[in-house]
């Protein structure tokens, strides 16, 4: 199963392409979509929407596993990031790709075990169980390889392949 | 000028088409998108985008006003709209018709005369404005209007027509 996996943003759209049959992952690609902060909003949706397009087409993924979001600190931010997340969502509804969501929590509980996980024990459990060494550096992507492995997890559990499997 | 206004949301998005040719207003169209709260929210902000591309490839406008978001009480509904948002800029982009953005505060100044209106101040003024009369009723609908009276006001005090009549 193809699973695209992303962490939503404006300024950093981070994205991760697995493979999974279960147990074993195998990582196809990942990468980030980038705007730049001087361009208008406009502008920079449109350039999330048309670049995760090309992402999909390239990779034909049968599932996209997003993180929600939450705003805490800064508002305007995250209206833009919320503006960004609606392009993305309809990038995948274009192609006729289902999406689905998951908390930072379930991510976290996924991948590592326990929901209060550090970053930085996100990273090294996304490159142990990705096969994957220092070239796994951005944060967002690492993040968006989570997100991926958690609906890999996610969907393991609910079709029980491990049943079917007996 | 053909204007067209946009108070955004995920369960009613308000448009109003206007044609202003300093100092008169024409009314063109006015009218609510809806999406279904039950619906899985990629189907509703793919209903607002095609939507609102359908009322944009109709009027032809040189210009669709937008107001700006401000989060305040219910979080998760702020993001949904933020969302949509997103979705309503993208179709303006793929049509090419530049956006422009104005605070609740501009509007309410713009077309009442002081940013401290109340909403049925601001019907009142609409419907007196565009020679509406009681078929304008729904608050999303008016609030478009207004935003699109906003713009033209905005634009012509721009482009400085009444001096450029003299």
């Amino acid at each position: 199963m193809v699973i695209l996996g992303i962490d939503p943003g404006l300024a950093i759209v981070g994205y991760g392409v697995i493979d999974y049959k279960a147990p074993n992952f195998r990582t196809i690609s990942f990468g980030a979509i980038t705007t730049k902060a001087g361009e208008p909003i406009n502008k920079r949706i449109a350039t999330v929407y048309d670049d995760l397009r090309t992402v999909i087409e390239r990779y034909h993924p049968e599932a996209i596993a997003i993180e929600e979001l939450f705003f805490n600190t800064n508002q305007k931010t995250g209206i833009q990031v919320a503006m960004a997340r609606g392009a993305i969502i309809l990038a995948a509804e274009h192609c006729g790709i289902p999406c689905f969501e998951y908390t930072p929590l379930q991510v976290k509980q996924s991948v590592v075990g326990f929901g209060r996980a550090e970053k930085h024990q996100v990273i090294a459990m996304v490159r142990s169980m990705l096969k994957l060494g220092t070239e796994l550096k951005l944060d967002d992507t690492a993040d968006a390889l989570a997100i991926a492995i958690c609906h890999a997890h996610s969907s393991a559990s609910r079709l029980g392949p491990y049943f079917n499997q007996k």
